[in-house]
């Protein structure tokens, strides 16, 4: 995985960024690796088109990897492509299409400013029925938020604690967007401004951190940032030709719900997440108690909090507070994104879902360094495309 | 499959165009078919992120068919876009994960002036070392067609014989974009030019028949088309459930190019067609001479005689000399593109894979009418992604 930045890639093309990524992750695998030991690549991109001006991202990767002509396919599922990438990598190796596959994702967006990076994204809604009356993703999950916080009687502290928590985990992630917790954000903005802040909650509530959308405030948001994931991917008696010690995808799973939220009974539940992980879960033959650590999809902090609950970990209602009391921090009960998730790590749309593979990879060999959760045997990782529409779920063990 | 067309799906979007292939795919299935028998929609669109301002097309199509939550999986291939998104439900349903797939393609197109549709497909070539400089599709495939007349002293005229023997094919195709032969469209011309053309070929060599990148006229190049197609895939021991006469996809093979032209040894041949028919020959135990008819990607003319000569039909550089001698057309011993092909049919590039499918799936059936194929029991389809960085074959077998 290249780090994910919004400066750091500026003059590189999302091909550079992809290659970057793919070469680390040959050299990675224990026992050697060459691209050509591969029989497909699998690429999640979710709009070079836009970003880019540049489609047939598959092929073209490929190409700079040099591993033609095997196939190269890619999948395009917003911000869960690469989740759902890994999904048909799954696919193509059970069908015994191929026994070993390059899955990979890449998001090259700092190029454009932020409306233009908005209107790209916006792409993932309805363009009918949302886009067109001025809904883009910020205010799409604030409705969200909205409703959440009315419903469950929830306040906005306990979303800024998934904040607070998921900046403590980048800190300590070198490949992370930002690498500075909120106090010590707070402090050097403090320091230039002349102003003490006593907390983080001190300084969230400043105005330091503006309205995007209310409720939700800047450091609700994930950041715009370039980056690429790969995962080499094995089926299962090939895999220790590579290494002594695979990490097994134990059950996947992907669903669908409407793209406009004005269809859905309940705007306070992803409902493709609980279909996903339901699937995820059978398929393993494990309950959500079982899972010891978790990467999930923090675009927005109340997205983190939905999918504690929707995943099962916490009753619904339940999961911001669940944040607030340091449950979901590396030292609690459920460690949710230890890399710093979406929200501190970054969020290259397309890389997302194999970055969060590479994660939890590294959690569950024990090589996750300051990160590392204690006794990760089993994790899952959790991927949504624009407010839910898609979502997609790995089991991974060790 | 919708008829392909610029005008009559003018007020229609994407999602509108889509449904309605989908809703003649689940109607016509001989035991009946309902969408909810289907645990997964893969979707091939090249890039409605720029044509209609729409990405995630995999899950705005599932939710406007009603069949959420069931996985919905975008492939982007460029122009072989729903070619590979049936190779993708093969591995599906071949792994187990569904026995019944929605298979589908769809691409709106027209709304854009010619200029913005030719920046809109140029996506699918390089950005850097191809498009920068303005190498757009018609003179790449310009460029593979002077390479091919010079190297072997072909001939424009064997390129117009595939012209006219399409548009002779998609006259009889009530679902083809153009259905007029090229003589009766020379005489309504010269009806109201006050002119007489002798045959076709004096017809095509006026100024009627304008230069669009040296060789090629307009009549070498498929034209801008709207339009959609879907399948129904289903497991071979789920099939007799839906029809007593199912057609099979006996092999399938994928193969990935270089991007840009200039990375090749040679331009006179799609080494991606040869690898992915092999792959495909092999998997359905056969040989090209087996194949009794082909729906071949001829986005521009030279692009079916490249076909014809990388499939293994003819030699190379007999495939123009074929085509003018009549072998490819429906009375011919080799019978290429009986729905007309891209030329006459249309290309609504994401629907052209299945729409291949759809025509094959007559044919083999013996219901394709006024161009059904004598004795067709084993059929191939072949798309491509742009200049063949993607090519994507499927034998298919009664």
């Amino acid at each position: 995985m290249t780090r994910f930045h919004n400066k750091v890639h500026a003059d590189k093309t999302g091909r550079e960024i992809f290659v970057e990524a793919a070469l680390e992750a040959a050299a990675s695998v224990d026992k050697g690796f060459s691209f050509r030991d591969a029989g497909m690549l699998v690429l999640g991109n979710f709009t070079s088109d836009v970003f880019e001006g540049q489609g047939h991202t598959a092929a073209l990767m490929a190409d700079w990897l040099g591993v033609n002509p095997v196939p190269a396919v890619r999948v395009e599922d917003a911000c869960a492509s690469s989740g759902a990438a890994l999904n048909v990598g799954v696919f193509a190796i059970a069908s015994g299409m191929t026994d070993v596959a390059i899955v990979g994702g890449v998001e090259k967006m700092s190029q454009l400013n932020t409306e233009g990076v908005t209107d790209a994204l916006a792409l993932a809604a309805d363009n009918l029925y949302e886009i067109s009356v001025g809904f883009t993703f910020p205010s799409i999950y604030a409705a969200i938020a909205s409703a959440y916080l009315h419903k469950y009687g929830a306040r906005w502290e306990e979303l800024a604690a998934v904040a607070i928590k998921n900046h403590v985990n980048g800190a300590l992630n070198p490949k992370a967007h930002f690498q500075a917790d909120i106090m010590t954000t707070a402090k050097r903005i403090g320091e230039k401004q002349g102003r003490t802040f006593a907390n983080e909650m001190d300084f969230l509530k400043s105005e330091f951190n503006p309205i995007v959308s209310s409720p939700l405030r800047l450091f609700d948001c994930c950041p715009v940032s370039d980056g690429a994931a790969v995962a080499v991917l094995a089926a299962d008696d090939v895999a220790k030709r590579y290494t002594d010690t695979p990490i097994h995808i134990a059950g996947i799973g992907q669903a669908s719900d409407t793209i406009a939220l004005h269809s859905r009974p309940d705007i306070t539940t992803l409902s493709a997440t609980v279909k996903a992980a339901g699937d995820a879960y059978k398929m393993a033959g494990i309950k959500p108690r079982d899972i010891r650590v978790a990467d999930v999809h923090d675009c927005f902090t109340i997205a983190e909090v939905l999918a504690t609950e929707d995943l099962g970990f916490f009753p619904k209602g339940a999961g911001g507070k669940a944040a607030e009391e340091g449950r979901t921090s590396l030292k609690g009960d459920t460690p949710i994104n230890p890399d710093g998730g979406l929200k501190a790590k970054g969020h290259p749309v397309g890389a997302t879902g194999v970055a969060m593979a590479y994660e939890m990879f590294k959690q569950l060999r024990g090589e996750a360094g300051a990160v590392q959760v204690g006794g990760a045997e089993v994790g899952l990782i959790h991927n949504v495309g624009a407010a839910g529409a898609t979502v997609v779920v790995q089991v991974m063990r060790r």
